[in-house]
């Protein structure tokens, strides 16, 4: 019998901090967890089944995506799926799940082994029906198919985990609703009763384990926001992010002191830095809590400068995010291709337009461009700080302690990055190999 | 016969990146430069003559002020002088010369040892004359008098220095005007031949030592004026400013490249951030080079969490000025004050606005103010960070190796601050004391 440990060696792993420490991580795989080489050795006087020799290359945490709508052609907002409109709702969630579990299926070749599908502002309908819905019957034959229950935490074979969703809207201001629809936009007058009978099953199940809901993305400058996001960061599975907001530096500042931890896609969608009012940007200043910030580093949504300013502001906080369209797909040809309502996009590269337009229609990069960007954009010394801010920072908003890092004892998503060029050449998921270069 | 050397012990000395060390400082007062204690016991086998016990305080260089508009009653811009018009231009001269001198005088108090008067935008008569008019020949009996030849470099007994000045316009943008004088702005269509039309004596002159011109404060968008920061930048003692300006962040990236290396009041008379044309304050983020920024740190004229965000997005730039107007004086009690052409200002403390409006004419904050304001905006762990951005840093602007520093054979223009409250104990030029809390 092997010992099903692999051994990674020559490689450089990263810390937290972003640097690069010489040294060698094992695996089980098993049990799918980083274990001590050394308590492995004097336990078990066995030797790994597997070495890998990494060649100098990084050892990161998997990276981890908490805002991204789409990829590899499939869209997480839309329901019914395109072109299911036919079928049987239990068809339809079939198709949904299928969509979902493609993503997570592909994505690892990008060295993303953890993402929060990020639903944008629906019909509340879609959000209400869910109320009479019971998560842990997902996939049955309970009639009320909706996507937020469907996008509970999910982990399928030789894929990247979904770890529950983000909700980004329908709580935002329609002043910087950007691409939301504005009819489906909401305030909540009763506060937390509002918000709650839009998510509902997902945000009155909270003290149950297993819900979806990670990541609220809200507006406190929004009707009844800001009292509601006292009592929301009380509850122990939530993450308040300020997002599509107008809101000015006392109103940002009290939505931090009220818990509030994450800045959704800074800069897009929120007033511009004003020197005597910086807002919801100005955040990256605060006192004596700075949030996490959502940062775009596509290269085309955020200007090289105003990426190494925020960054070099306030690097501990700068969390990579793709906000990935369903065109984000690294086999996918350059072109004009089919979106929704009858409406088609050009890509170019990472960048995507409205066909006949020069209107920005979401990024198509995926988050292992965005860290080769960042490093670029910032003039870092080595891929470790780009990367720590795709994994160790993504976990710590999320309060993850057994993702996001390399200690003993967590989950084994890694990947294997290139430490010149910034390539991922192999991902693992619970310790097993899903993507080889 | 005494060795006329000081030796200040018990305290910690100021490094260039903000650090404090615990260490003597040895001042020669007969050749007014710091020395070295080792070099002087071993060579001359003397003991100092006196020994200052610092009881723990701080030495830092004296601080150094690149934006002054005025002080103590005086206004740097004001020509003739206030209540100086039926005089003769030799008793104008006389005037002006005695309020420079009263300001250098007095604003050691505020550890302030040397400083660049500055001129905002005045009718181009004021510059133009200067062209006929000899330096060399100040205060004597020369036709010409202006204010620009009387700002050469110029010290006194027991005062401040004046290292030059700042020029703040007439080339600056009229949609970024701020409060400057809009018919006497000016577009360069000549290039640097407009440039020297204007300033003429200053630039022609700026071969010979002791010219008067150091900084320059230009908009790029103004017509002529970026093909003339190349040739400005050539000059041996000028120093290229962006300042109210709306250049984009092409034309701001290539003004640094053609050798600008300030930004005048960072955030002041600029366009906001924007995140996909960050403009002139995204050189706080520009490759390969980033430029010095003066920021006012008054906590009125920028919002804490604006500069907190600057300066820990490139805390190495950041240059602390005060942009004082004449009202600027620790001793002037608050309530309405007499300015120019019979308006009048409030002054609340370190705030200034135009009277009967919520309007702000500038500041009155001093620049040992601005230095604790920034530690307490910053959170920094102790006064040695904000210090530096007040001493080191502008030095580094100014291209200076003489003053700014604590090295052997600099000038001795050093200041004693307390370490815990940041107040001035005592101010030193040239070795001597000219200050004493």
């Amino acid at each position: 019998m092997t010992s099903g440990v692999t051994k990674f060696t020559n490689c450089w792993c990263l810390e937290e901090d972003g640097s690069l420490i010489e040294a060698d991580l094992y695996v089980d795989t098993n049990s799918g967890k980083i274990i001590s080489g050394k308590e492995f050795f004097y336990s078990t006087k066995d030797t790994p089944t597997t070495t890998i020799d990494c060649d100098g290359d990084i050892i990161s945490p998997g990276l981890i995506d908490v805002q991204i709508n789409g990829a590899y052609g499939f869209d997480f907002s839309l329901w019914p799926p395109t072109k299911t409109e036919h079928l049987s709702k239990d068809e339809q969630v079939r198709v949904y799940l299928e969509g979902l579990d493609k993503v997570a299926s592909k994505i690892v070749e990008t060295g993303t082994t953890s993402f929060l599908p990020t639903i944008i502002t629906q019909q509340q309908d879609l959000y209400r029906e869910v109320g009479v819905y019971d998560v842990c019957k997902v996939a049955s034959n309970t009639p009320n198919y909706q996507i937020i229950p469907l996008l509970r935490p999910r982990s399928q074979p030789r894929s990247a985990h979904v770890l529950g969703y983000h909700a980004e809207g329908p709580f935002i201001a329609s002043s910087r609703k950007g691409a939301h629809a504005p009819p489906f936009l909401l305030s909540a007058p009763n506060g937390l009763s509002s918000i709650e009978a839009v998510y509902d099953s997902a945000l009155t199940k909270l003290s149950t384990p297993n819900t979806g809901v990670k990541l609220l993305t809200l507006a406190p400058d929004v009707d009844g926001i800001s009292a509601a996001i006292k009592e929301l960061t009380k509850l122990p599975d939530v993450i308040v992010s300020i997002g599509h907001s107008d809101a000015d530096v006392d109103l940002a500042s009290q939505s931090v002191d009220d818990g509030a931890r994450f800045i959704t896609h800074l800069f897009n969608a929120m007033p511009q830095l004003h020197h005597r009012d910086p807002g919801v940007i100005g955040l990256l200043g605060n006192q004596p809590i700075r949030p996490f910030y959502g940062l775009i580093v596509d290269g085309v949504h955020v200007h090289p400068n105003a990426v190494r300013l925020a960054y070099e502001a306030h690097p501990k906080g700068c969390v990579l995010v793709t906000d990935a369209m369903p065109m984000m797909d690294p086999h996918l040809s350059d072109g004009v291709h089919d979106w929704r309502d009858g409406r088609r996009l050009l890509k170019q590269g990472p960048k995507l337009y409205l066909e006949n337009t020069t209107t920005l229609a979401g990024s198509a990069s995926t988050l292992d461009e965005c860290v080769r960007n960042l490093k670029t954009f910032t003039h870092a010394s080595s891929f470790g700080f780009a990367l720590a801010c795709a994994s160790y920072h993504p976990a710590s908003l999320l309060r993850l302690s057994h993702k996001g890092n390399l200690k003993v004892g967590s989950d084994a998503d890694i990947v294997r990055v290139d430490r010149h060029q910034g390539t991922v050449k192999a991902t693992y998921v619970n310790g097993k190999c899903v993507y080889k270069m």
